[in-house]
């Protein structure tokens, strides 16, 4: 028997929520040795951490790496500061950036995917954005996807030697990007993905119950009841 | 009397180097208050953010905060880790990426430094890359600032609400970009920053002393003879 064809890694930002859960099995099942990336910055929904680290292991993720980042940074955002959590929100109506915005939050992220991946050797990252059923903020948009990909390939010594090959490096796989709530759930079901363990609401109990009436619990309750 | 005009707001990336010594008096001098960001990555030359305390104070910085980023993000780079700086290297003539590359590093700080400016209602940026005398990073050149630029400018709220009043929200200032080594020596004493108390060296005593033979320490040298 000749040994199995290496499998290539991916670096996914892993959240304990339920998409960044459908975002590592999508990739796993595509072929792609996930190495996942969670960061502590202070939340307020500690639970997201524990939930991470249960989902990466239940996925068969290669690894799990947790990153502490400086609070500080940040500022004031609800999700980071005594800043009460929006409830009852009309979230299908609702066109405004909501206090849970945390400030660049999402390029931080990627930032630190990027460096892990060019460490690892990886060429993939994966991110569990959303355009359509989302609380509006402004890096979940294809723009700043896209956006990130460019710079990712000029910031980095793997890129500049990719571009030298004229290939191009770093990919940022976003499979949730053009999906609806009940469309991701219904695809992390075909993938076998266990939801119940997941964690979507920005102000849950120290349990891990949900609130049932942040925008992430709304957007969750809505997909639960149209995917069935 | 009237109260004088308040200062805008800006963040600095200060490494306790020469060069974003120089910036943090340019932006100071053009009418900014400037608000210095350092990092602590596990770089080996802890003196540099010794440095950097010193020349925030002496160069009246508003404030100056240091975050700490997970080391293990990075993987293996001189800087970082236990691979020798390589010394007497011929860098007027080396076109390789030199090992003291680190993936993904100004990525990782600008990110930072755009949470930062966003939370503190920020809308300039300064870092001292410079694409003329450095280690050929490519996270230092223009095309990689302007790839930043773009990034910060759809990544946030400030960018998006300030796109939708048909203005540019962020701006990157690089005012080293296209000077030599010497230049900057120059602008720096201009400015009346004392330089004497920045280090640029990759692998310094822990005094402080600089090992005189590394590519910063070559660089900085020449900039000084250059400058006479």
């Amino acid at each position: 028997m000749s040994a199995p064809a290496a499998r290539p890694a991916a670096v996914v930002l892993l959240s304990g929520g339920m998409d960044s859960a459908v975002v590592l099995a999508h990739l796993r099942h595509e072929g792609f040795d996930c190495h996942a990336l969670s960061f502590d910055y202070g939340q307020r929904h500690r639970v997201e951490l524990e939930r991470a680290a249960e989902v990466a292991k239940a996925l068969g993720a290669a690894s799990h790496r947790v990153a502490t980042i400086d609070l500080r940074i940040f500022g004031a955002s609800a999700l980071t500061a005594d800043i009460a959590v929006p409830k009852g929100r009309d979230v299908e109506h609702a066109h405004d950036i909501p206090v849970t915005y945390v400030p660049a939050r999402n390029t931080i992220f990627l930032a630190h995917a990027l460096a892990m991946a060019e460490s690892l050797g990886a060429r993939d990252l994966g991110i569990g954005v959303n355009a359509i059923d989302y609380s509006g903020y402004p890096d979940c948009r294809p723009g700043f996807v896209e956006a990130f990909e460019r710079l990712a390939n000029l910031a980095t010594r793997a890129g500049v030697e990719a571009a030298e090959r004229g290939e191009r490096w770093i990919r940022v796989h976003t499979p949730l990007l053009q999906l609806t709530k009940a469309g991701i759930i219904r695809r992390g079901r075909e993938l076998g993905v266990d939801l119940s363990r997941t964690v979507s609401c920005y102000d849950p109990a120290p349990t891990g119950d949900p609130c049932g009436s942040c925008d992430a619990c709304q957007l969750r309750e809505r997909g639960f009841r149209e995917a069935g």
